[in-house]
């Protein structure tokens, strides 16, 4: 990831305009059965009754911050310049993990330093982040079990209103950083990445991209767990004859997934989120196979 | 189904004026852990922040068209005029399944071709559809598993800020239709109609309506897998001393629905969506009896 | 609960000017996977496009008024003056029940009488209920199944196009009550409060508040079903060494809550809603203890 100050964005990225009805994103692990969310959203229209609330989705499975860091990084990119993005997956709520602000892409980002923007970060470079520390900006008394209503509902209120990054706290030069999005090219001439996402089908979500491919994608492989994947498809009603087989698409969040049409590739892989997944082009699949 | 040619909206239908805040309401099978709801508002609202969007559900069952047909018919009168819908049950996306708008109702409907829409066509008589094939209107570049981030939310988008539905694409004459809405007589007295939904109760919705049934509602029969519905409740709680059977009542979406209080009819009956019901009218039904 | 005409609020808060854009939350248990809360929505759009419509929950447990009461209590305070709260759990539908109307704490709450705003209603002292009796504001025809889309929805949107309360129906001196939110002193010194929540977690919410324990926390403890709750935290993520041990610790709505981590105190204690919790001071506890 490059050195946030080296590569700080300029003071057209620091200074983003807030449209008169401010867009404000809410991603989170509450669930939509209790008082969670709505208690975010009572905080940030007391401040601000004109905003825009947007919910991305509240049923991130439990602490678990990979898939909250996919989801948002899968859809930031569709909302307009100026939008505030809370992301609230946070296992670590109360203790000394930081409340933090990001100023990325045009767009801001709230929600604790535990590595849920962190993606978002290393694809655009540029990037600026701040420690929330400006008590003014919370509610008060301020909980030690709710950041979400106490400290990033209202943060986020606040910037929709007008307030500078600037007023929230210092600038930090380092936030928690997953492992990188980037697969890496071996010794051997393979790349190796990982499955970053399986989503509620079962499809499993590689960290490569249409460029990692062949430009014949019929030339490239996957190997999973032993198991490799070697049909390409263009969609996912596509008559290949080959009903269950596993088969690679190019998923809508525009990285290479594998699936199995009607059943849970997550299942058939037997995949976790981080595995290891093996990607082999045409030659050097060759190479391998003729050896 | 009307001819939609002979029986086109005038120009009154044709050109809803939309409001400065247009309401486009979502209907999906997406369900909400993933992105794809957010893909699509994050769309919506770029090219129009002041949209007023509305989930209707993103739990339509997967691929479920029906399930997805049934639910907007038995809302979309709720909604005011100009008001944008967009249902996106969609197994064939990618294939050739043609992308649609209609105009009904004073209402605008943007989807996909396989039916969801065409009950709503088939109540309403008066209709027109339009190809959508006009790419300066899609999202680019354009995926071929997901329209309605690439295709369904920016045509909503961009008809929400004026686009006309002339400039989308071409009126076609007939869509994809599901099994007519209205039940049949039979030769010998009979009415036949089917279960057009079953809800998350169990609870069996039926395609008739009140004006099916005897003026004195006690005098109607309905008759599923050779089991006799004679039971007519007003309303749920409704003390009638007969906990555990069957009734009938005429249910919120204007159609008649089997019930079981506290347990799930379609269990007891053993029925399925698209199930034959027939309706026994008091004097049919004496003449079938001492028959 | 005080007799609510003598403690009538003042004409300050008889009159809530609503804003240009009013804020309407809908609290029900009608589920996301059918049309009801789509139908809901629509009603209120039909009659004020820009109302700022907010899903508190739609996921109560069917019935459950008990639970719908508890997420509107611990909610209703971050939303800003002037906003209209609609909550329907509503099992007695279409039966002698009464919609009602409460003004309370400067907002309003539109909803069945059955209970479900009698908490709100305790904890504030102040407040004046409308038995909504004025069919010009309910839908037509009116059906005796979906008073949340017949009645309430457009109750709703008729008190944000500025209808007076005075004019929905007229002032009634009672309301259902549930059992009374404030723990009991028993003659030999122990305070006896009870479990007023589960959440999906299986974290036992009691109606003690921070007020009740002693100045050092861990001078308190809970007893439930004879088992001991002595181990207080601040937070959830706190290392204390006892992973699975039961705790207190101070939920975000300001109840005393009983959790394990990474599990669940409901099974552990083999609690339900309603069950008996006694509160033990330190003073208290070993004169018990050492008699």
């Amino acid at each position: 990831m490059p050195d946030p100050v080296a590569t700080a964005p300029g003071s057209d990225t620091v200074s983003i305009a807030m449209s008169a009805q401010s867009i404000i994103t809410l991603l989170t692990d509450f669930g939509t059965q209790d008082y969670f969310v709505g208690a975010m959203k009572g905080v940030i229209l007391s401040a601000n009754p004109a905003a825009q609330i947007v919910d991305l989705t509240h049923d991130i499975p439990p602490q678990n911050i990979h898939a909250g860091a996919f989801n948002l990084l899968a859809v930031y990119r569709d909302f307009p310049r100026g939008t505030i993005h809370v992301a609230v997956v946070d296992p670590g709520v109360g203790s000394n993990r930081r409340p933090i602000l990001i100023e990325c892409a045009n767009q801001l980002f709230v929600g604790p330093d535990n590595g849920i923007f962190s993606w978002i970060c290393e694809r655009e470079g540029n990037w600026r982040a701040y420690h929330l520390t400006n008590e003014k900006f919370f509610l008060q008394p301020n909980s030690k079990t709710f950041h979400g209503r106490d400290v990033f509902a209202p943060v986020a209120a606040a910037l929709a209103n007008g307030a500078k990054p600037e007023e929230v706290g210092p600038v930090i030069d380092t936030i928690v950083e997953l492992e990188s999005l980037n697969p890496m090219t071996t010794n051997d001439g393979k790349i190796e990445g990982c499955i970053i996402h399986i989503d509620r089908f079962g499809n499993c979500v590689t960290n490569f991209t249409a460029n990692h491919l062949c430009a014949d994608n019929r030339a490239s492989w996957l190997r999973v767990n032993q198991i490799e994947i070697n049909s390409f498809r263009e969609f996912f009603s596509e008559d290949s004859g080959t009903e269950n087989d596993l088969f690679m698409f190019l998923g809508s969040a525009g990285f290479i997934e594998i699936a199995v049409r009607n059943a849970s590739a997550a299942n058939v892989l037997n995949a976790h989120d981080g595995q290891s997944v093996v990607l082999v082009t045409g030659a050097t699949h060759q190479k391998i196979t003729s050896s």
